[in-house]
């Protein structure tokens, strides 16, 4: 079953910003780095799994995560060191089997509601395949 | 003297995108890095440096950059990997002094022509403080 909805919302408390926490067993990037949902993986690899974004906003986009669940950047130290480099370097990697090293590409993290953070899940979005204007 | 014109290109060499390859010794934020250049600093330590960016394109924006000169991702892993780590803890440390963890907040690199990328030594976009859509 391939599942192409908009990413659900479970509300089980409430953080800082009076968003959803979610635990691990309930997080939809959870479910997926565990296998339980299937997405079209671009990379695989014991703490990072590289996937494409079902709500696809330019001609490459790729959602990189962690395999362990932390929810945003307020808890990326929870992340060993070499993990939180990992993400960098498959959003590289990710870029490069895509084509798009050359004409460049954007990676963002968008951390709150303001920044459209739908997915209490630490991720990457690896944006390629045109031009890229700021927010 | 502060300085507030666009960040200029010394043009050396090239690279895959034809882009210039910058020195250490020419690198605007080496340059700001070593203190030769004044601009706002909002954070400060051994081996990440954050600075408001000249060219504002948020109510809060900010730069957060490794001292150590890395031209891109595709450079990260010339990085120790508890520096890429402070890249993202001194981002969310700087978000919250500038008081939008709870609004949220955009990180952003530019990676790239298509992307954007104006000055080629890593940097992140700290970017907060109104409705951040994707580009």
């Amino acid at each position: 079953m391939r599942w192409r909805g908009r990413w659900p919302r479970w509300r089980i408390g409430s953080n800082i910003r009076g968003e959803e926490a979610v635990s691990e067993a309930d997080c939809i990037f959870c479910k997926i780095a565990r296998g339980e949902i299937d997405v079209e993986v671009v990379h695989d690899e014991d703490d990072v799994l590289a996937f494409r974004d079902i709500n696809s906003k330019a001609p490459v986009h790729v959602l990189v995560i962690p395999r362990q669940h932390v929810a945003n950047l307020e808890e990326v130290g929870k992340l060993p060191d070499g993990v939180v480099k990992r993400l960098f370097e498959v959003s590289s990697a990710v870029a490069a089997e895509a084509g798009v090293t050359e004409g460049g590409y954007a990676v963002r993290v968008n951390n709150g509601r303001d920044a459209g953070q739908e997915v209490f899940h630490l991720h990457m979005h690896v944006m390629g395949g045109r031009k890229l204007g700021m927010p």
